[in-house]
């Protein structure tokens, strides 16, 4: 597979994606991906992203076991941010939280401990 | 104001912001913020971010009338992603939806419209 059926805009080689919880709707995550690692999420059916500080197309979960299972992918306005709307096994965050978005900016915590990150990784 | 509880991490200058709805929990859109984006948001409760083509802060709604109103503002584990909790007026995007991810990759549409455009821009 080489193209979307929708022409994304990847904007340097990278698109931002967001990723939602499909059963709480609560967002999880923030990252960014190629256009190969959009691929590799629609052929596996499970969430990859590129990390910018590694250099690297990585599939979410691979090495902790939380991974994302992709019940839908959407597309912005403009096609160039995409909404990974999942099924998350365990934690989003390598803090043990549910989502990375666990605290408020006024550094309140207000997320759910999932798992302990000295367990996993 | 300043300076925040938890220190943002402005990579360039700009972090990203993603905007969700407090009552449906949908992710409405995805923009950026400058620091003074997000003190304006923070002093006025209303959603402000910068446009990197207009080169401006701008008020979400200023001219729409589809304001967001902040009940939260939540930060990322890395501190380099916002995450907006809003009440939203109208709609989010302008082609007239409630939010900008109205569509799947394969382009099939799946969200409301709430505003025909051509009466509001």
């Amino acid at each position: 597979m080489d193209s979307f059926e929708v022409e994304l805009d990847f904007d340097s080689g990278l698109i931002p994606v967001i990723t939602q919880d499909v059963e709480t709707e609560e967002v999880l995550m923030f990252a960014y991906a190629t256009r190969e690692a959009v691929e590799q999420t629609v052929e596996t059916g499970r969430a990859h992203y590129y990390s910018r500080s590694r250099d690297e197309l990585w599939e979410k979960g691979q090495s902790s076991g939380h991974t994302q299972s992709v019940e839908e992918i959407r597309v912005d306005c403009d096609a160039d941010t995409l909404l990974y709307r999942v099924e998350q096994e365990g934690g989003a965050c390598h803090t043990g939280h549910r989502s990375c978005f666990y605290r408020t900016l006024d550094g309140t915590d207000v997320g759910e401990v999932v798992f302990d990150p000295d367990d996993v990784y």
